[in-house]
C-alpha cells in the first residue's frame, strides 16, 4: 500500500460535525492507503487560548504559551481518533513528543530538527490509522514546543518526507486560486502549480498554506495536493515544473499588516548591526532598500505589524532616528513565466502610471514582483492586476 | 525553607479571576516556603471534554480519553504559571510526564508507581514556583494516563511524600464538616480529624477529598490541611490521633448513586468466580452479604450506578438470575470513638426503629457503620443521626 499523510486544519475540524466529516474522508482513503493524519486545533481555539493568556499577562512566558496552545491539537487529535475507532477502524492519537517530533529554537517559533518515526511505523504495521498533533514537538530539555503560524502544514510535510508518503492538505477552500476569490470573484482555480510558485505565493500572502511546508516539500520532492475538506472536489496539485510551453503568470497575492520602517541619516551607523539586532529579537525583515543622498544615508525596510514593539525597542536602544508607517499591504504577482517573459515589470509600471497607483517599495525575485501600497487601495490593485493579466 | 505542596481543585481555578486569586495565595506562601502547586482542570472542563467524546462514540477508546482530558490540567497549569510570572515570581508549568509521574494500570484508572522528582528539584533550586498538572502521568509505553476521579489529590500527596513536604488542599469549602452543611445546616466544621476518620469519610461520601490521597498521606505521615481557597479561613488539619480523652463521633457522610444487586439461587455457582469476573471489569463491589435459606443461597452486593452496564454484562454472561435495585444511598457514621465506645450500633438501631427508617444493608468497620437506604429518605436519615449524636 502507498502511504498518505492527510492534514486537516482548524476550520476542517471546527466542531464535532466537521470531525465526523473528516473521519469519513480518512476512512475512505484508508481503504487503499496507509494513512497518517495531522491535525490542527479545532476552529479558532488557539486564538481563544492566546486571549486567555494575554488576559493574565501582558507578555506571557513563551514556554508556558507553547504548553497552553499545544492542548488544542491534543484535544482535536484525541477526539478524531475516538471517532475513527467508533466508526470501526483502529486508530491511535499521538502528541508531538509521542510522534517523535524533535525541535529546537525559540519557544513559539521552533524548527523541526528531526522526526523519530519508530512509534508511527509500529502503529502502521498494526494497521492503525495514526492521528498526530500538528504544530508541536519537544525540545532537548523535554519541553513542549510549537512551530509558529501554520506549523501544522510543516508537521505534515515533515512526516511525509520521513514516511516516504504523499501529502494532502485539506482546507476550507477548494484549492489554490490565481487570486483570492474573496477579493476578485472571477479568479480561476489552478489545477496545478509549481512548488516554487506556491512557495512565493505563500510568502506573499496566500494564506492557504505555510511557505516553510512548501519549501520542505520542494526540497524532498514530496507529492502534494491542496484540497477542499469535502472529500470530493478536485484540488490543486503541486508539481516540480509545468510543460515547456506553459508559461503564463500564475497568481496575484496580497499580504496585509505590512509596516514600513524608515531610518534617517544613518551615516555613522553600522547598518548590518541594525539587522543583526532585529534578527536576535526574531523580527522578520522583508524588503530592504538603502538610499544615499549627498552625505546622507537612509535605510528603509518592511516588516510585520506584530513585530512593531520589538522593532521600536531595538531601534530606540540603538539611538536611531526612525519613523514607522503602517496600514500597508504588499501586492505580488507570481509565476515561473517571469523567467522566460521579459517586460512583466514594465507592463505593471505602465498600468500603475495609467491608473495613478502609488507604491512605496518594489521588490523583485526570479518569479515574482511585489509592490508595497496603502492597504485601502490594495484590493483594487489586486483586481486591476488580475484583469490586466487575465488570471 | 520548608516545602509545601498546594493543590487547587477545579472550582478554585474555574475562571481567570479564580486563577488570579489562587496566584495571590501561592505568592504569599512562596515568601516563606518552597512551593510546588498541583492543579486540576478549570471548573467543569473535564466533564465538557468527556461530553464531546461521548457525542462522538458510545464507548470512547480509553487511551484517547486520557489524552483528551489531560489537556484540561495542561491548560490550567500553563495559565497559572503565566500569571505567576506576570505577578513577578519565576514559575514553570510541568505536565505529568515532565514532572516525572510514572504510572501503570488501566487507562482512566491508573495508579502512580513512582515520581521522578529530579526536574522539580532543579526548578526549586532555581527559586522557581513549580506548577504541576494533577491527575495525569505517563505509562511505560509513553502514553498519557489519568488517575481516576479525584486523582489530583493523590498527585499532590505523592509529590509531598517524595519532596518531604507538607500538603495543603485548597477547595471551595472551608474544611471538613461533621456532616455536609448543604444537608444539615447546623453541621460543625472540624478543626482536626484523624487520617483514619478522613479516609473513612472520603470513602463513605465526603466529596472534599479523594480517599486514596488520604491513605497515602497516612502511610507516609504527610502533614496535611484542607482549606478554603480564600487564603484566610482556618481549615481542617489532619492528625494521626486525637488526645486520649477526645472520643466523640466525628461525622455522618452520605454517598448517592448506590445500587444493590441481588443474585438468586446461587447453589451451583462458584461465588468467588462472580467477584473475580466483576473485578476484571473494574466494577467496584462494596458491601457483600450472603444468605442461605434451606437449600437456596442468595448473594447481594452494593456497587456504583456507573458500573451497572458492566455488572449486567458479567452476570448475564455467567447465566445468573439477578435483579438490580437503584436509587439507593449509603449513610455512614464515622469516628475513632467507636473503638472505645460500645453500643453505637445499638443506639442507631433503636433510633431507626423509633423513626421507622428502613435499610437494605448494613456494614461495619472498626471506625464506621454504614446503612443502605432509599435515596429519597437519605438526607432525612443524615439529619436525624446528626441531631442524635450532636454533631
Amino acid at each position: 500500500m502507498e502511504r498518505l499523510v492527510m492534514k486537516f486544519g482548524g476550520s476542517s475540524l471546527k466542531d464535532l460535525e466537521k470531525i465526523k466529516s473528516a473521519s469519513d474522508i480518512i476512512l475512505e482513503k484508508s481503504k487503499t492507503e496507509e494513512v497518517v493524519v495531522v491535525v490542527s486545533a479545532m476552529g479558532d481555539s488557539t486564538n481563544e487560548l492566546l486571549d486567555m493568556a494575554h488576559a493574565l499577562s501582558t507578555t506571557p512566558s513563551k514556554r508556558e504559551l507553547d504548553m497552553l496552545v499545544s492542548t488544542g491539537e491534543n484535544k482535536s487529535a484525541a477526539l478524531l481518533a475516538i471517532h475513527l475507532n467508533e466508526a470501526g477502524h483502529k486508530a491511535v492519537a499521538l502528541t508531538g513528543f509521542q510522534a517523535g517530533f524533535q525541535s529546537d529554537g525559540v519557544h513559539g517559533k521552533n524548527k523541526i530538527t528531526d522526526v523519530n518515526i519508530e512509534r508511527i511505523e509500529n502503529h502502521l504495521r498494526q494497521n492503525e490509522i495514526v492521528v498526530v498533533t500538528g504544530f508541536q514537538g519537544i525540545n532537548p530539555l523535554g519541553d513542549i514546543t510549537t512551530f509558529g503560524r501554520g506549523g501544522s502544514d510543516t508537521s505534515a510535510v515533515a512526516l511525509a518526507v520521513k514516511l516516504n508518503a504523499k501529502c494532502a492538505i485539506y482546507t476550507d477552500v477548494s484549492g489554490i486560486y490565481s487570486i483570492d476569490p474573496r477579493i476578485y470573484s472571477d479568479a480561476k482555480k489552478l489545477n496545478v502549480v509549481t512548488y516554487e510558485e506556491l512557495m512565493e505565493m505563500a510568502h506573499l500572502g496566500t494564506k492557504v498554506i505555510e511557505p516553510r511546508s512548501v519549501e520542505l516539500a520542494y526540497k524532498f520532492n514530496v507529492p502534494m495536493e491542496i484540497l477542499l475538506n469535502d472529500g470530493k472536489t478536485k484540488g490543486t496539485k503541486v508539481l516540480e515544473a509545468y510543460d515547456m510551453e506553459d508559461t503564463k503568470l500564475t497568481s496575484v497575492s496580497k499580504l496585509d499588516d505590512v509596516v514600513l520602517v524608515i531610518i534617517h541619516d544613518t551615516k555613522d551607523v553600522n547598518i548590518s548591526n541594525i539587522f543583526l539586532e532585529l534578527a536576535k529579537e526574531n523580527v522578520n525583515v522583508d524588503i530592504i532598500s538603502h538610499t544615499r543622498l549627498n552625505d546622507r544615508k537612509e535605510v528603509t525596510f518592511t516588516s510585520e505589524k506584530s513585530s512593531i514593539e520589538d522593532t521600536k525597542r531595538v531601534l530606540t536602544e540603538l539611538n536611531l532616528d526612525y519613523e514607522i508607517k503602517d496600514n500597508l499591504s504588499k501586492v505580488s504577482i507570481v509565476g515561473t513565466a517571469m523567467r522566460s517573459q521579459v517586460g512583466i515589470a514594465a507592463q505593471v509600471f505602465e498600468l500603475f502610471v495609467k491608473e495613478d497607483i502609488f507604491f512605496y517599495e518594489i521588490s523583485t525575485s526570479e518569479i515574482s514582483i511585489s509592490y508595497v501600497v496603502d492597504s485601502k487601495i490594495a484590493d483594487d490593485v489586486v483586481i486591476k492586476l488580475g484583469k490586466h493579466f487575465e488570471l
